[in-house]
């Protein structure tokens, strides 16, 4: 049993946010069919995971997993401890990495991607992975990118067959936050199903880190947001709670 | 907040099989304290777990974690789907891959071993990963783990705030299997709380590749196997079932 050659297809990490939404609209567009993976991690914000299943439905995906790794207790992050207070706005001196970084949280979605991928002979692994209006991560640099597409030739049938390994495509890599919300809404994104704030509230909260990224990014694109209340540009044939 | 420099404790991804146990033993001697790592894939060998409580207990770790991670429909393999059959014996034409390789599997369980690490500030890894009488997986290979360790330097707080990220040990990668079972000899690793038959049935088959690399290991050192019901070197104080 050899492995795919050139396979069609992807996998699409989807959080549910807005980054994630973009690229599930490109993958459906450049390389069906789609599978979308939802990973839980114990992150708060699990509003997101509805968001997921909603544009999973919105774009028609092949398969749509939801995946839950109870590593909340595991990993220390603000994103994931209740405990821990999580921070308002941009309060990173000196660059130092925010304590929303949950410990080799893309390590870990990107691996079980990548078997994924395999396992369904998919060719391409799309993820929303930002290095511009990012919040410091280490595992969001076009390095570590790099170093994990090495990574996934070697750990594959591919690093043994031959054939090709899944590619990882990261479209927005380089993109500014306004620079996604233009892309999106050339590709007719659904905003107003997608979640970005932290918090985890009933609405987003607009102070966390994630919530300000989006604001501003919307703002710089000159795009009223749907999903923070103002008048909604495009809205969900199905509004999700 | 930084993280540790030159960090004390290790995380040992623990299956329960002898090569685990043996790296076990090292770390226990080496890197104390140690946070031991059980992850449950969906394997059929799930008998393994029993093994790794009472190997953890018996080494007196720090922390125990065993996590449950549903990926057994996920991931395409006769390891984890019971209906596809097992290969029995050596049988792999020309190196080919066998059925039991589970797609990504080392990269899933190193990256949460990763953020363990990161998170607990254990300055190692040790993994019982095996280049030498292995069953020919990708993820096996030295230029694979190469691969991973130069990841983990660009996926956590260490790449980006400069002190060192955790190492990978993998103290068994270039060793025989009768190699390992000398060297569990000489730390006097336990071997009848070691598993490593792939079928999960009450005793070990005797027919499937980790059964006869396991048999061939201890015939090769002239070791009796415990395990296997021969006369036993060393009893467990406390047997399991």
């Amino acid at each position: 049993m050899s492995g795919p050659r050139r396979a069609p297809g992807s996998v699409v990490l989807l959080s549910g946010g807005m980054d994630s939404a973009t690229c599930l609209a490109l993958a459906a567009r450049e390389a069906p069919p789609v599978h979308a993976l939802t990973v839980l991690y114990g992150q708060r914000h699990a509003t997101e995971v509805a968001r997921a299943r909603a544009l999973a439905r919105r774009y028609r995906v092949a398969t749509h997993t939801v995946l839950r790794l109870p590593l909340g207790g595991l990993l220390a992050s603000s994103l994931t401890d209740r405990r821990r207070p999580l921070p308002r706005g941009r309060a990173r001196p000196d660059g130092a990495i925010p304590s929303t970084y949950v410990p080799a949280r893309n390590t870990v979605l990107l691996s079980i991607a990548l078997g994924l991928a395999e396992s369904r002979g998919a060719g391409a692994i799309y993820l929303g992975i930002n290095a511009v209006d990012y919040s410091g991560y280490p595992d969001c640099r076009p390095e570590y990118l790099r170093a994990f597409a090495r990574l996934a030739r070697l750990a594959t049938r591919a690093g043994v067959e031959g054939h090709r390994a899944p590619r990882l495509v990261a479209p927005l890599l380089y993109k500014s936050k306004a620079d996604i919300v233009r892309l999106g809404e050339r590709l007719g994104v659904p905003w107003a199903l997608t979640w970005s704030c932290y918090a985890g509230g009933p609405r987003p909260c607009g102070r966390c880190e994630s919530c300000r990224l989006r604001a501003r990014g919307f703002a710089e694109a000159d795009v009223v947001d749907p999903a923070r209340g103002g008048p909604a540009r495009r809205l969900p044939r199905r509004p999700t709670s």
